[in-house]
């Protein structure tokens, strides 16, 4: 194949990770990037800025790379198509983005196959909404089919006075999906990778904290899950993955109930947050995994490096220099890892993560909250 | 300190090695290098073709980045100097890199501290070559005092006859350094990081294997060396970093004697080849230690995060498309850590390496060993 070269399409700290992970590999990054600065432009040679909405702009970057793949999910699904009628490898190509792309598209293919999902129902109205949460029992979740991330384009609608508001300023080409509330007692990341030609890895299961929203803290292996339900967790995500064709990561959210059981949240098909720990705590990096099953090369060993690791995210806080945090971070713990995406900091934007690992989860989870800490705020 | 621009002089794997690890640090690499295409010069964003060796061009290169480092020791010492002058931080200094670049101020320097060094004297004719062997005993070692590596400007001279062609094609400034021949029983390497403010960190000590002066093979810790043997190497090279007052990494190489005491054979102040193993068997790599040490930033645990890390450097073979190569090693061995360096295939040189890490050696040994071979020869 003589040198590959990758196309990422976004330039956000996913896209950088990915570069850093395939220096080693000997494959060339060419990235199409929303502005020269952007937090993966900045350490990638071959940086093309464009719109990843224009045909003819993703079509001229795709044509000069061997495979494209992707920082985000945003990219049209028509636009991918395209790609692939001129002899374009997209991947994941876009019958799989699809699902990662459209929830409704989504619920309806698992539910189809029988997987584990919430109950639920594309509403047309806050009429409509409101008649499904009479059906399933208040409250519900409404979300946009589309475009939502970290906790936006989600409302938990309680009572029949808040199913007006996800109606409100619905963009073109986007529904509202109403889903059955489910207590779930935690949340779950099962992370799998599978290359084009079949071959598949599961990460171990991870536990994830979320803010408003916003995953704010991992930990790998989750505490207390029975080995039996963790299996059942990453045979759920490579089910999943081998029924869509999903050619790289397939991050597979789930909640999980009191009884143990899960039911599926959301679908990714990139590198995910909850998969940062493996760049310190697996034996290969979620990243360097995705490259590799984009360029069907065979997949490295997700197996963990250490009995516990802890990620935590650093979002944006008082501190506006990140670097010069670190002189306090690694001071007091010399064996914390830290990535930081060179992107300003902006309160309650991901600015960067830190994991920690050992044989204490106590302390590996206090090393990863303090560092963090100390990174957004200095006190 | 904001955004820190770290400058790489030189545009090989090393430079392309320490990129990878900065990006996670958060740092920017700028590169001066040889030509568009070298291997760092292919995953670095900001990168200026030019010569090392112009004053202008390294100059207005330096000038732009907030610390200077290097991929190789052969920037000329007075400009190194002269950007000392204009302000330019340049880690490690060139007092102390001197001592890398000049054989013979090396070996004044570690003997007026009475460090372990073999007798030597420089030889400004055959003639003196031949009277220093006649003092102390046939075979003597003759090197070039600048401007050698990997095997190139040293010989083994048996007898006077071969005592003229050290003298052959001499470039300017460059002496012959004659040395007492050391029967020793292998190579060691003593690793150490130093950081402006006096920090420092001690890797364990690797057993090197070198074929005609190319290193070949690293093991980590070295096999069978005691534990206060060890200590004395990493204690030597500390002494040596201090004493230097070297920024960044010295690499102290040594010859160990039958007796177990060691003799100081080459000082590099880059990372290096011995080191390659610690990107995957040490809790810190040497590129990110380097980094963070010419920032003066804290340096991070140097420990090894394996009992056992075999390198195996990939020379240049018969298989040209290392890629391709990939799909062979990687499948047979999932755990196996490979580093290509995105160079052409050239024989004999160094176009990447395998790393192994397990608990049994023989089999950490055999592994990297069967992956090296594989992707040099696909035989």
């Amino acid at each position: 194949m003589g040198t590959p070269v990758v196309g990422i399409i976004g330039g956000g700290q996913l896209a950088r990770m990915m570069h850093a992970a395939g220096i080693g590999l000997g494959i060339r990054v060419a990235l199409l990037a929303e502005g020269p600065d952007v937090s993966a432009a900045q350490v990638v040679h071959d940086v093309t800025v464009g719109d990843y909405t224009d045909p003819d702009t993703v079509t001229a970057f795709a044509e000069r790379c061997d495979v494209v793949t992707f920082d985000h999910e945003h990219v049209p699904t028509a636009l991918l198509h395209t790609l692939q009628e001129r002899g374009v490898l997209v991947r994941p190509g876009p019958e799989a983005l699809v699902h990662a792309q459209d929830k409704v598209v989504m619920r309806t293919r698992l539910a189809a196959h029988g997987l584990p999902v919430p109950a639920f129902a594309v509403a047309d109205s806050p009429d409509e909404l409101v008649a499904f949460a009479d059906r399933t029992g208040w409250p519900v979740i409404a979300k946009t089919s589309r475009g939502g991330y970290d906790g936006k384009g989600v409302w938990k609608v309680d009572d029949p006075s808040g199913a007006t508001e996800p109606f409100a300023n619905l963009a073109p080409g986007v529904q509202i999906l109403a889903e059955e509330y489910i207590p779930f007692v935690r949340e779950l990341s099962a992370l799998v990778v599978r290359s084009p030609s079949g071959q598949a890895v599961a990460y171990p299961v991870s536990e994830s904290v979320q803010t408003d929203g916003i995953c704010v803290e991992t930990t790998t292996p989750a505490p207390g899950l029975a080995e039996e339900q963790a299996t059942a967790c990453q045979r759920l995500a490579l089910e999943i993955a081998r029924d869509l064709e999903v050619s790289g990561i397939l991050a597979v959210e789930l909640m999980e109930r009191a009884d143990g059981n899960v039911v599926v949240n959301e679908l990714a098909m990139r590198p995910h947050n909850t998969g940062h720990w493996s760049i310190d705590g697996s034996r290969t990096s979620q990243f360097e995994n995705h490259l590799r099953a984009v360029l069907d090369l065979p997949l490295g060993d997700p197996g963990a490096a250490a009995p516990w690791s802890v990620m935590h995210n650093v979002l944006g806080g008082d501190r506006t220099d990140l670097v010069d945090g670190l002189r306090h971070v690694l001071a007091r713990d010399p064996g914390l890892k830290v990535q930081l995406y060179g992107k300003d900091v902006v309160p309650g934007r991901k600015v960067g993560h830190v994991t920690a690992v050992g044989t204490d989860l106590d302390e590996v989870r206090r090393r990863a909250r303090h560092g963090a800490a100390e990174l957004r705020s200095g006190s």
